[in-house]
């Protein structure tokens, strides 16, 4: 008999040993992660600058970045003053375990309460890797189209919370919202739906209390 | 000395030897062989129906679709009765020149001058892979926003032309269109730039009649 190494399958868990000491890592400190998922341009960094705004009185928030080459997002971040990393992942199409292993060696985390983690705008791959985090949250720009949980099962299947943006659009595209919010609850029942806008700052309240429950749920627990 | 081997590099040495026969096939029959790249919703789908619109008396036209699971717009196309083949990457982010020899063995090319590969929704892995294509072209919807060639080089550099698609919402959104075009020029000085919209129409004679020159270009050439 051949040996067969199922080459993919190590991948996921080698990776996923090292997310599970991220993720120690961040209990210790009482710190709160999001994995933050979108494809390109659908709006992460303007609902995090959203959600900071919203929640900066009650929380420490700091932001890894992970782009594939640029820190657009990681300047923009800085100049208003918060704590932010830049993970370049020199190519690969998402951020992985082992990367957010050198953002925890190389940034300090101590008083923080509340870490965003911005991955790569990809619709398919960041949803495999898990990085330490509490909770998977992805956005999807209203203009992308209903269709897509169809297509990209896996990040929707994976989210806890998924963000409608860019809702202000809606006069002016086709995409059904009833019909995604139905495509969505299909492939995941729990996940909780927001429709938000960035730009005008729509659904951003209902979004942030949603998320500080969380946040106040995970400190009574440790 | 201990022997290095760079699996990635190897991963695209190997695709490339496969692309290269794919692209010898193409040639035999004549074929011109477009690899359409985008992120999730920007359009793809409608881009290529608005295109086998305009071009449908000047030839026949296939359509090879990449999809993680489902086969929605390989259906969409089938419907409208053209050729259709549905390759499911079953995870993989991706198409790559293994995939597009297997569309070759099981689909009939015989009489066809153009295929439209509709990629996998993604702005970064695509670009790497060579499938035996005469050309790259990527689309960007105009929401995604004008910093993309900054994040995403590698798809700018690698693509002849630039669809800048949903351009009907300009009036809209914040992207600033004459920014995006100079920053994919900075990119790729040749890349050549067409503004469309497939809800509209706007843009696509453009697009079509300089596909068209490519087109009968090749043809002249064999």
């Amino acid at each position: 008999m051949v040996k067969v190494i199922n080459v993919r399958q190590s991948v996921f868990e080698e990776n996923n040993k090292i997310a599970m000491k991220n993720r120690e890592f961040f209990d210790s400190l009482n710190l709160f992660v999001i994995n933050l998922m979108s494809a390109p341009g659908a709006g992460k960094t303007s609902i995090i600058e959203r959600t900071i705004d919203a929640l900066k009185e009650k929380f420490k928030i700091g932001v890894i970045e992970g782009d594939i080459t640029s820190s657009i997002d990681a300047e923009k971040l800085e100049k208003k003053g918060i704590p932010t990393i830049q993970l370049n992942t020199g190519g690969e199409c998402h951020l992985d375990a082992n990367m957010i292993s050198q953002a925890i060696e190389n940034f300090n985390f101590n008083g923080l309460d509340l870490i965003i983690i911005e991955n790569v705008g990809n619709l398919v791959c960041p949803a495999e890797f898990k990085v330490g985090e509490d909770i998977k949250v992805m956005i999807l720009s209203a203009p992308e189209g209903h269709d897509k949980p169809k297509k990209y099962p896996l990040m929707f299947m994976e989210s806890s919370a998924l963000l409608i943006n860019k809702i202000d659009l809606i006069p002016y595209i086709d995409t059904d919202i009833n019909a995604l919010i139905k495509n969505a609850k299909e492939i995941n029942p729990n996940i909780q739906i927001f429709k938000t806008s960035a730009k005008t700052g729509e659904g951003i309240k209902e979004w942030t209390e949603w998320l500080t429950e969380k946040i106040v749920q995970k400190r009574g627990n440790i």
